[in-house]
């Protein structure tokens, strides 16, 4: 029985971890953390977890979590997440961050991004980016997993066997996302304020959103050449989902049919990923783990669209995907 | 041409007032004041008015807002509102007061509720509860008037016939509302976050609802005696609409077929109110004056249920249809 | 392992139940059946479940099932269901009906409000009512199981308590309650249309609604008087949940707060009922088998609340728990 | 006063222009079909029109029609509207065709989209398109307007300024649309089944929808070359609303900032449209028949994107526009 924590247990994305490791027979939660001094019962932050878990949120120092856990879910914002991840992993804690924090590479790029220096920032270059579909093996190695983003994780899944198989070109991706409010967290703000976002759809950091350079390092690293997509995410009046509408040229080399080949043969032993002639919809991926994708080829150009359920493949259930390849338990532990 | 000026024009309820007063051929909108020191114009606060009216929401004074306007629709928060209108009314202002300072005539009443000292009790006992249906003649001759709260337009129009005409006993009144999100303003909360919110229906103050008191005193008013309604508001996951599902014992003066008898004479000249065999659905009077109702007779109980919209009939339709009535206008003009 | 066979895999519940048996150990879904000539992969008609479950749906006769399960849950409509289950239970097999077939016991009664006569009336007075927290003891026992209307539980579980210990009156209870669409099924109506129904609420159903029999039943069973319920259901703009709102009057037993007493007390074992002092949210217990309920005095009335996921707790969570009692198995097996 | 009719006036976009047309001083609704031999009441199909309209829907023939009404509005499915355009054309009246009939100039363009013949060929090459931004010098003199598609009306508004000014390619455009449910009419549907369609998003008929030769001639006209666009409509879960995200290559000839100003000057007389700097939601034109446009340069591409209310500028609102120029009306009357 592995003892987790999950530190900054008052969001989304923790409330989702929790209901997935209360499934788990090889995991047992022993510790959550708030940055609040005020120690509340899980069950008042989170009332679905009422007489389910009997924990408070404390507000502890690494020392003390490292003593109560062997594993760590970091769902701390950006910045403050590699600061706790610093502590942590010299104690010999594995850890899994679904913060932002080690998902890019390179220091220069974090800090034009994100507006700040990385706390950790030797640890960059070598952290595994947490997308069992693409770096398998490197996961299962691992101490410390970036988590991936959620759009990246429904672009990457679309986009990357494509690239690998040369059928599109690495140049000139555009990636139209979709997503339900869930992604934007659980603070208050005007744009998530239910009588201005419900019966409206509209497009937010548009050119500017972090999710991009993430986006595009993976790609790159996929195609063995440089990608620059335009990413547009759209927020949607629903509680969860991504769906991604993507669009690339093709190289030529693949005739229309064959590119659902193309995705079928790089997922085939993916217990996560759909492949499917039908238009994906998020609403039958919601609460799961599953990725259901499908390509079509419109006048010239591939359209690949994927939907994924940005709470779970797109945040917590890849988190626990990844705990269990971390682990060497069975990979859809608690996932289906 | 009516100068008109609107005092908080931040919220939902100004909104759609403006939206009103644009359609308004004897009104012409002069003036709009916020709290805030730094003046924004219209179209950035509300986006959907950009290009439609061409002023910034400034911090006046009243005697500011005295030279600019004849007639003033209060939407500041109770306490605030009082304070001004007692500033406006001296100086020969018609005001419609949206807020719920004057609504109550009793000023212990209204400490009991509100929790603070009404800041201009001796206005209380004469103000015009606005409700034209019930009180039409006395908002013709008024100065100033208290505009009603959304639950207490829904409820009272629903009940108020039946009480006049000894159909239904003033005792033992449950009424069972269901609001859309706006009746909650602007201002961003956890409870009206999106993901909080959507898909998902709850109660909330339940036995504490500041309209209790409101609905008791007009129903008592029309039934010549006590009423003491147990009032449950609920929180439903759309932008507008009020369906009160009300629930009386019958004094049995009136067979089931008639109770509807009751409604249509009652309301038979009346512009905003539909009554119908038909069971009323919020949808159908969206973005309207309207107020549909029906009656039923279920196992010895009268089932009464009203529908309106929370900001137009309940909050700034009701406002102009009392801004008409006291400028001697036709009383639908811009309503329709 | 217990073969499993789902009849009617088209709609919400069954869907909801198959995705609940995949989780289960001890069960194994073995058949699938339709009434369609067309046998479609349950990919097709369900395309949450794709790569899933790998079944058809089949047009299968009684013997046919039989010989491919030993348990059948019922998705039918009622009347094609007892014609089923009149089959199934000669042929000793274990049938929870998820139709209103089984549940009254009074087949006049039954004729009455369903307007056809029953196809299996003699097995109508034994069955056992599916609520296992006020029958576990005769399910765990019972070869057929009526599992109950998704109304009739929230309502129930919130009353039976009250009622039992005397705290309130059996006459004179109002149930209102709201649900969300899917409890309406999967095939599409006027009512049901996205436009029609999203942004609206309305009631429907006013007095004449098939569950108010059900729900006087089981009360009337539990308080050993007459129960004559006013029920008005309400249809909410929401995928899921159903929150009933009831109100009762005091016998003047027990004080305010003695009431949660009573509730905590009834419930003390129960591994799906949690009584809360704070107000329930359908959000909270959604995708689960809970029921959360708390209690309030207001006005000299009683007023319960109670929240259930329509399609668990309120179908097939509930038909899972009553599987499980009846094949001896842990009763919160797959359900949490 | 103009006498009006309204062809087919059961569904969404006739509802919409009854709500219009009662408030327009110049025109009286005489007359509403339906080709149900039912006469049903207006308020009985569309219980927001109750008490406001007193009229029934009828099966009236052409020359019915042609007494009755001076000016004639086609709400009916292609083909059938055609068909009675045909008819009415000839008697003088002025028509305002909301079908697709008359949108595509060519006849066997039309077959190939639509799937049958067209029944009125010979008027399909000199009918107007009725987007007054682009052609309202024709429609001030036709005697029939083909009202414009919702989907070609956002993505042309975005566009065609851009393509004029030669700052965009005509080549390899590609339009992301993102609409509200209402627009995919008003019979029930599984994918319109509250259901399956709310809290879910999901790509439409790629690369096969009926609006992608609508948009490629008028934009090929506006650009003086071929336009073949990729054009991806999504249904979104909401009533009302269409966003379109169309992504573009420039030709170099306009920097960043000045793609807005072309955007400005094209329409600096529009009364309808409004170009910001701000990102437009659908939720600020809803119920309008403002199009809010806005456009950004992202890694060398250019992003523009245009919201409208489906149901208004897409369909009623500019069906009304029409018809005031039509009439020598002032264009905004009724529309603000």
């Amino acid at each position: 029985m592995v003892r987790v924590a999950i530190l900054g247990a008052s969001g989304y994305s923790a409330l989702e971890l929790m209901k997935l490791l209360l499934r788990h027979p090889q995991a047992e939660i022993t510790a959550l953390t708030t940055r609040s001094t005020d120690a509340k019962h899980v069950g008042e932050v989170h009332p679905a977890l009422a007489d389910r878990l009997d924990l408070k949120l404390e507000n502890l120092s690494p020392s003390q979590l490292a003593e109560r856990a062997d594993c760590v879910f970091c769902c701390l914002p950006h910045g403050a997440s590699a600061a706790a991840v610093a502590e942590l992993v010299p104690r010999g804690k594995k850890v899994v961050d679904l913060s932002a924090d080690y998902r890019l590479n390179d220091a220069a790029e974090y800090e034009r991004w994100y507006g700040v220096k990385h706390p950790d920032a030797a640890r960059m270059p070598t952290t595994v980016y947490g997308l069992p579909e693409i770096y398998r093996e490197r996961i299962q190695k691992a101490e410390l997993v970036a988590n991936p983003g959620c759009y990246p994780t429904s672009a990457i899944l679309a986009l990357a066997p494509l690239l690998r198989a040369g059928a599109i070109l690495p140049r000139g991706i555009i990636i139209d996302s979709k997503s339900g409010v869930s992604g934007g967290g659980r603070e208050p703000k005007p744009v998530f304020h239910f009588p201005e976002c419900n019966e409206s759809v509209s497009a937010y950091g548009v050119g500017t959103h972090r999710h991009m350079p993430e986006i595009d390092q993976v790609l790159a690293d996929v195609a063995g050449a440089d990608v620059n997509v335009v990413f547009t995410p759209h927020l949607i009046p629903m509680d969860r989902g991504i769906l991604s509408t993507c669009y690339a040229e093709p190289t030529g080399e693949f005739a229309g049919d064959s590119l659902l080949d193309v995705l079928r043969d790089f997922y085939k032993d993916e217990p996560f990923v759909r492949i499917s002639q039908s238009l994906p919809a998020t609403k039958h991926v919601s609460g799961t783990n599953f990725c259901d994708i499908t390509v079509r080829s419109v006048r010239g150009r591939v359209v690949v669209i994927s939907a994924i359920d940005n709470l779970i493949k797109g945040a917590s259930g890849s988190a626990v995907q990844n705990f269990n390849l971390m682990h060497g338990f069975e990979e859809t532990t608690a996932l289906l």
